[in-house]
Formats: C-alpha cells, sequence, structure tokens
C-alpha cells in the first residue's frame, strides 16, 4: 500500500501524453476529509530558480498557515519541470490548480502542484486539463490506485517508491510516495514526495515534524551534489482515523518512513553500482561533521573510486582536507579512515593494507574519524559510475 | 624550450623506478645563478591535508622570504604524491631536499620538493636518492633537457606541457612547465608548476608576480571540483639576463604564460571531449561572478549534459540558483545564457530553440547574464565524460 493506506484518501495515476515515451505520467492525491480534521504541510527547494509549480504551492502553504485554506489535493505530472518558463509557466501552473480545484469544490489555494521533467520547457497544458479529467474519475482508495500515482511521477526511476507504516497497533496510519533518481542532493533532491496521514495533527504539528522528518532523511541524501529547482516533500493528514497520536511519537514514526524513501532514492539513483553510507564521528559539531561528510559525498574522485571497487581512502582525506578550519577543527595527523569495518587510515596515515577492504557489497560503509569531539553525522550517497555519465548525457534533447 | 630557455637553468628528467610502469619519474630543476641575483617564491595547495613535500617547501618558501636563504633547486618526481604518510614520511621529504642541496652545495632550505601520484603510500627512498645521482650528473640546460623534466612530473597526463615566453625583444625569458590533468580544481588543481626566468627581479616582486599570476590562471580553472593534497606552483629567477623589467610588465607577461599552462591542463583534463568557457556577466561584484562560475562548473548535471552535446540551459540555471542571494544577488527572471553564441535562454526563459547550438567544437562557451550589475569572470572546465569516469575508477590501487 502506499498514499491510500491513510483512511480518507484517494489516488490516480495515468498517461495523459506528457511524456513521449506515451508512460504514465499524470497523478492526483486527494485528501476527501473536511478542512476542520485535515492539515498539510510542505517544505520545498531552496533553489533561487523555483518552477512555478512551487511557486504556487509555497503561496497555497502560507495561506494554510495563514488559516484560511487547508491543501488537501496534489496535482503532479512527469515529463516535464515547468521550471524556468516565465510568467506564462507560473499562469499555468495556477490554472491547472484552479482547474483541480472546481472539479474538487476546494479553494484554489488548497491544491498543491508538483511537475518533474525537463527544465525550460512548457508544458501541454490541454493535456494536463484532459488527464486531469480523466484522472478525477478514476481515484480511487485502493492499493492500485495509490501504485498507479507512485508510477506516474517517475522520470529516470526504474522503480516506483513507497512506504507505508501503521503505529500504535494500527490506530492510525502514514503512506508515501517518492520519485527521484539524479539531481539529488539537499536542499533537497530532484524528488517530489507525497506523505498521507490519517492522523489527527493540527497544521502547526504538521509543519514542525515534517521539517524535522526532512531534516533527518531527504536532507540527508546527496546523490550527485545537484540541486533541483522542483523539489517538493508534502505531508497531507485527513484526520480520518480521529487518532491523535503524541507529537514526538507521531514526528518519530514519519521520520522513519521519510528515511525509507530517502534510502530507496538512495538506492535508485541513476547507474549507481553501491551505496554509501558516509558518517563522520568525532567532530566538535554536528554541523561540522555534517560539512566534512558533505565534502566527501561531492567528490567525484572518491565516488569513481567506489564505482571502481577501489578503497582509495587518500581521496576522502582530500576531500575532508578542503573544509575550512573554522567549519570543522581537526588535527589532520589524528584522523582515522574505515572502509567497511578495515582502518585502511589511522592517524593521518595509512593502516590497514587497502586490500583487506571487500568492496564487493553493494552497501559501503565509510567512517571518517577526526578525533575532535563528541559529534557525529551520516550522508548517504552513491558511486559515480559510466552508467551515471551515459543516463545524464543522453537524457533530454 | 621549456624551464631551460631562460639563461642560468639546467634541469633533468629520467626513470627512477618510482612508477610501476618504468617510465619517467624523477626531474630536478636548477638555478645556477648565485643568491644575490636570484629570487624564488611559490604557491601551494590549501588543502589542509597538504602533502610532506608542500610542508618542506613552504618552510623553504619561508625561510626565503625571511632572508636567510633562495630557493634555487627543484626536486620533483611523479609515482607517488607522499601525502598522508605521516612523520616518516616528512621526514623521507627532508632527507631528499638534503641530499640535493649537499650535492648541489645548497642549504636544505634552498631545495624545493614537488611530488605527485598516489595519496597515502610511502615514496621508496633509496631509488629517489639513486635517481638523484644519475639525474645531478645528467642535468643540462638543453630543450632536450627540459622536455626530459616535464616528462618525468607526468601522470595520467597525455602530454607534457610547456611554454616559453621572450619579452621586450629577447631581453629576457620565461619558461614554464606543468603537469595536471585530473583533480583540478581551485585553490589550485592537482598540478605541479615550475616556471623559471632569468630576470632580474627581487623576492618580494617575484612573490607578488605569481600570487596575481596564479590568480588570473591557474585559480581560474576547475576540472573536476576536487582539490589536491599536493599542489605547487613555483617561479624561479636567475637573473641571468640582467635585465630588470618594469614590475608590472612582468607580471603580465607571467600571467600570460601561466594562463597558457592552465589552458593546457584544462585541455589535457582526464576523458574531456570539450574545454568549456564559463563566463559570468552582468554581476554585482567579481567574486559574485566568480560564485556563479565555480556552482555552474562543479555541476555534474551540466558537466554530462556538454559530454552528451546537449546545450541543456535548465542545468546551468539550477545551478546558478543554488547561489545564495546575498553571495551575488540577482532577479532570477532576468537571467540570460547563451551558449556558442546563441541565447538560449532569455529573461529566466526559453530563447532560441536550443537545436540551433552547434556543440561539435571541442571548444564551448557559456555566457550567463546576471543583468544585475558591471562585473564579470571566467572560469574554466571541462565536460564529465565516461572516459573520466573509466580513468579515475581504474587508476591507483
Amino acid at each position: 500500500m502506499t498514499v491510500t493506506a491513510p483512511k480518507g484518501f484517494r489516488a490516480a495515476g495515468l498517461a495523459a501524453g506528457i511524456k513521449q515515451s506515451g508512460g504514465k505520467d499524470f497523478a492526483l492525491v486527494v485528501n476527501d476529509s473536511p478542512a476542520a480534521t485535515s492539515a498539510a504541510a510542505a517544505v520545498f527547494t531552496t533553489n533561487r530558480f523555483a518552477a512555478a509549480p512551487v511557486l504556487v504551492s509555497r503561496e497555497a502553504v502560507a495561506a494554510a498557515q495563514g488559516g484560511w485554506a487547508v491543501p488537501r489535493a496534489v496535482v503532479l505530472n512527469s515529463g516535464g519541470a515547468n521550471a524556468c518558463t516565465g510568467p506564462d509557466g507560473y499562469d499555468e501552473a495556477q490554472q491547472t490548480a484552479a482547474a483541480l480545484a472546481r472539479r474538487l469544490c476546494l479553494k484554489t489555494e488548497e491544491v498543491l502542484v508538483c511537475s518533474t521533467g525537463l527544465i525550460g520547457e512548457r508544458l501541454p497544458v490541454g493535456k494536463i486539463l484532459a488527464g486531469m479529467h480523466l484522472a478525477v474519475i478514476a481515484l480511487g482508495a485502493t492499493d492500485q490506485a495509490g501504485r498507479d500515482a507512485a508510477e506516474a511521477i517517475m522520470t529516470t526511476d526504474t522503480r516506483p517508491k513507497t512506504a507505508v507504516a501503521r503505529p500504535e497497533g494500527g490506530a492510525y496510519a502514514i503512506g508515501g510516495m517518492a520519485k527521484g533518481a539524479g539531481m539529488l542532493a539537499p536542499e533537497l533532491a530532484t524528488m517530489l514526495v507525497v506523505i498521507t496521514t490519517d492522523a489527527l495533527i493540527d497544521q502547526a504539528t504538521a509543519q514542525q515534524a515534517l521539517d524535522q522528518a526532512c531534516g533527518a532523511s531527504f536532507q540527508r541524501i546527496d546523490s550527485d551534489g545537484c540541486m533541483s529547482t522542483n523539489d517538493t516533500v508534502i505531508l497531507l493528514a485527513s484526520g480520518a482515523s480521529q487518532h491523535q497520536p503524541d507529537n514526538q511519537d507521531f514526528t518519530s514514526q514519519l521520520t522513519s518512513l521519510a528515511q525509507d524513501l530517502a534510502g530507496q532514492l538512495i538506492a535508485d539513483a541513476e547507474g549507481a553500482r553501491h551505496e554509501i553510507a558516509v558518517k563522520v564521528t568525532g567532530a566538535l559539531t554536528e554541523a561540522g561533521a555534517l560539512a566534512v561528510a558533505r565534502a566527501i559525498v561531492r567528490s567525484n574522485l572518491f565516488k569513481t573510486a567506489i564505482a571502481g571497487d577501489d578503497p582509495n581512502w587518500g581521496r576522502i582525506l582530500s576531500a575532508v582536507g578542503t573544509v575550512p578550519a573554522d567549519a570543522a577543527p581537526f588535527d589532520p595527523a589524528r584522523v582515522g579512515v574505515e572502509i567497511n569495518g578495515v582502518a585502511v587510515c589511522r592517524d593521518g596515515q595509512a593502516g590497514e593494507p587497502r586490500e583487506k577492504v571487500d568492496l564487493a557489497p553493494r552497501r559501503v560503509d565509510v567512517v571518517v574519524d577526526l578525533a575532535a569531539g563528541p559529534a557525529e553525522a551520516t550522508i548517504w550517497t552513491n558511486d559515480l559510475t559510466r552508467e551515471y555519465v551515459s543516463i545524464n548525457a543522453d537524457y533530454s534533447s
């Protein structure tokens, strides 16, 4: 089950003819509960070229925070990002939201819009409105309806990504779907995520919980260092279970589900042969640990080494050494590196023979100990392969 | 001609058995003029895991700035970086400098050391000292001697890089050699550069001129965003021409020569099919223009697009959009992009059809106009190809 697992939600996904391939490219997720029991929250890209759907959805979420609307529907498409499309692109995203609002008897500010695909091309609005007509008819609460929606938002993804949790013995449910396979980097990744829940939570709790969950999941993956114009993570709560979970419990359940989806994104990253967890320990602060981890996962030389099954710890240290001392103080002569449990570097120089490292498994664990304090942080990434280049050299025009 | 073009210099390059391939891997450059007419300057990596030879050379340059030594010899090797090798690695770099100093009747602080190759492996000191013995005998002022030295510092370079200038109708000469084909990023690149001149200049002028020349050349190339532990640019002046050029003229000649060498580095970048000049115009400040240009040249998605001959300007804008507003203020709705002279993006949205862009030539020109001020800056980079991944997945252990 997916976004339709919690009570009160319907979804649909179908081919509206936006993608040239003819594949599914249009999805809806709708919360049928009244505004009174509902809540919504979202986190968006910080890219200054935020796409038109991001601008439209941001305004809707602001309206929700102001208390005069509760977003209860999301319209999503793949096959085009509607980014860098100027005032016309913005108008078209608005029109799309308004059209769905009319069909569902909602205010325009109660519809969120998400798009993904090539930047700089206008969307075929006619096809989108025609697809919407069919999708509204197709809306269903079944597992299949949720899976159709998850499939319709895929771009270079090789498989749909979904997750479900039923905390407290099934007192309520959380369901999610995500897309993203490249341009994965904070803040956020080229990802669209819709999470639904039938927990009874208020607006403030929804945003707080989502911020915290994203900070520990989607903000901690970095596939290729590239931040997208369209990233959006949405949480819709219907209240239909009539169960009001403890705020902290809910946040922790939401975080687990978000981490599950984030893991699926990294596992399906374009061309990847390895998922790599880069953990930095012994930092003075968590921010310092994050800065060092990010420097490592941004190093093409490190990532190509892992693609070549080469435990080249020198490339790890050369990336660590680029982090300014005020961001993460450490003594280079005390730093250690473990790769898949083998301490290949101790005190800033060679430790165990690198031949001992087994890089055959898909999962790779890198631990860098700065020996400078108690803080730690982990960023997930993947290797940089010939296939990543092939996919990204050939995608688009 | 190369580093031996200016009067007063000898060089040598030979195979000392450090590289497993058996290729040339050991070089010397020696200034035979007395300390009184000589000067030396250097610029080093800012990586916190600076290699042992960098530490040793830094101390020598500090001694020169303090006035109690004038570096007049450089010993260089490929086949091993002597980085992350701990106190033993440092001692070995010191020993190498001391051994050459004894042979040439110089102080230890008058010898600079440069190494390049795999990080984290100790160098075979016996082979280095044996190679030094032969290299001192082989020292010559011929063109061939200079070319041997340029060849001996190559790693994944496909060709040696040299340049010569003879300003003011040949009143003096500047010669240079460089290596570097990957891990090219400021500050600086995985590069070793030795520039010689027989101009009569003082210590302060030497350092000032070199700083300025590097700022406009080696600091403006960024092949793969990875900063090395061993980067070193050295200027040795013999004074042997007895010609004292105007400081500004000398700096400008030195800058041209450095730009020539920097261009050769980018042209030989690992696996590259394109050299790309990313020029940012209309910035409020030069620092802002640089920040935007660096964001673009660090984008794997942009660089894979160019590898696929795809003028994907959306990936350019999505990289530009990651630069914080306080670093480079601009209005996304006014930004324009030209690729090879075609204005594919105007006012933040599609301009001329992208099909008009011809990406067949090796050289690619990207101009991003921020429409926010008078400042501009250019960074040179190259595309990210399957071959880059192959080279870097298979290099080293």
